[in-house]
């Protein structure tokens, strides 16, 4: 049985690098489809067109204008192949119009070198059964958010004051991540991981959707089998604009992921 | 007079979205031409190209093969532009070979929103006095970074263990900055000091060239004149890769620029 995840980002190989994809209305959040899973999508048939390196290394998106869900088409061009690593730009757009352009580069994660040598801290969270699952999230939130039943999201306690409206302002929202399905997590998933969590801006008591100007990717290794750990963070909000910077650790204590964001605040 | 910055960053528009500039061997770091050099040269292309909007606000450039002084073309497509910000395309090439491609989201930071609530620490640097300048490098290392000749860079003392073999291993590089002749910084400059430093391997027992994979600089406020505080740190060095988060604050104690890359770590 094909996991739902699959069906969601499959891509269908149309000849010189476009491949078609239909965007589900299962990943609407507000008014749009969330960004994360567009770039999985892009992710998925830049992986196809390079068979020989299927693993997203680092990904750089740029959101034109917003999506809905329906028909979409992802045109991938190679720029640099050669050696452990290729370079492609690829773009998402739908009847014609571009909504997201995108740069990347592939190889093969499992044929790095095994040095790892991380002085982040490790993000511990506390254990599952004392966090806040999502679906928690009052019945308004979740009607106009259905990509929450696509996973199992379970909040850090210390950072769910936004959901009572006493958000603790410390600019941080971090929670167990996990696909509907237990579909474990791997490199291309990743991207969408990266953008899955409410806004940061909500723990600053600035609820809303924040639209991504810019979002790029680092995936550093292979996830492990079993729950992610990710964590969103910002410090620096100036101009109308913030950052949000992701980390992704694995159930096996990696950092496999590390991203930022650029994007608007929400309009109060 | 014109600063030597600006003849070193100059292009020419040739018409439909072409500019030519040279690159200039002042810029040349070990074997290659400073890739943050490179990247302002992209950056002021686009200004040109968009008048109305002439400051980077995201720029996510990837490195395709090395460059040599000389003359090179940056190539710009508008990708988006309505309202307040403009995304683009662009290309560096030398001899009809790509080198660089970039994509940028262009505004006016002067028009942006005033609030400003930075959570980041300040970066507070040792007096001037106090740190440690590049002049002080040995001769040897003078001799093939002709670049070391374009600024003032001034080390935090507690940083620069790896000029005498004895790196902190804390995987932080922080300096003073200024550009040669007091050319105060601006949004474009900013774009290259982002690059300036030595890679931050350095600081880990790991010298020699790290070649960047991918950079992305958030430009987040037209600094202050004066003195710029620039700070490399990496916390994740994992498949051969290691990631370089930057930050430069400008003489008004104002975080104006974040980036991150990543680039290989520098065989042994």
């Amino acid at each position: 049985m094909t996991a739902e995840w699959d069906q969601h980002v499959a891509v269908t190989a149309r000849g010189d690098g476009a491949y078609d994809a239909v965007l589900t209305d299962g990943w609407v959040v507000g008014g749009g489809v969330n960004g994360g899973y567009l770039l999985a999508i892009i992710g998925n048939a830049v992986s196809h067109e390079l068979p020989d390196k299927p693993d997203p290394i680092a990904v750089s998106a740029y959101y034109l204008s917003a999506t809905e869900p329906g028909p979409a088409t992802v045109q991938v061009r190679v720029l640099r192949e050669g050696g452990s690593v290729a370079t492609v730009a690829a773009d998402l757009s739908q009847g014609g119009d571009p909504r997201i352009t995108a740069l990347a580069t592939y190889g093969r994660l499992d044929g790095l070198p095994d040095d790892v040598r991380t002085t982040a801290e490790q993000l511990v969270l506390p254990p599952r059964k004392q966090c806040v699952p999502n679906t928690m999230a009052p019945e308004s939130l979740r009607r106009v958010a259905p990509l929450m039943d696509r996973f199992e999201m379970l909040f850090d306690p210390a950072c769910v004051g936004w959901t009572t409206g006493e958000p603790s302002g410390s600019g941080v929202l971090q929670a167990w991540f996990r696909l509907k399905g237990e579909r474990d997590p791997d490199p291309v998933q990743l991207l969408m991981v990266c953008d899955a969590l409410p806004p940061v801006t909500f723990d600053l008591g600035l609820p809303g959707w924040a639209p991504t100007l810019e979002l790029t990717v680092h995936v550093r290794g292979v996830p492990a089998p079993g729950w992610l750990a990710v964590r969103h963070a910002t410090r620096n909000i100036a101009g109308g604009m913030f950052e949000e910077d992701c980390e992704v650790w694995d159930s096996a204590g990696r950092l496999v992921a590390q991203s930022r964001q650029l994007a608007r605040l929400p309009r109060p």
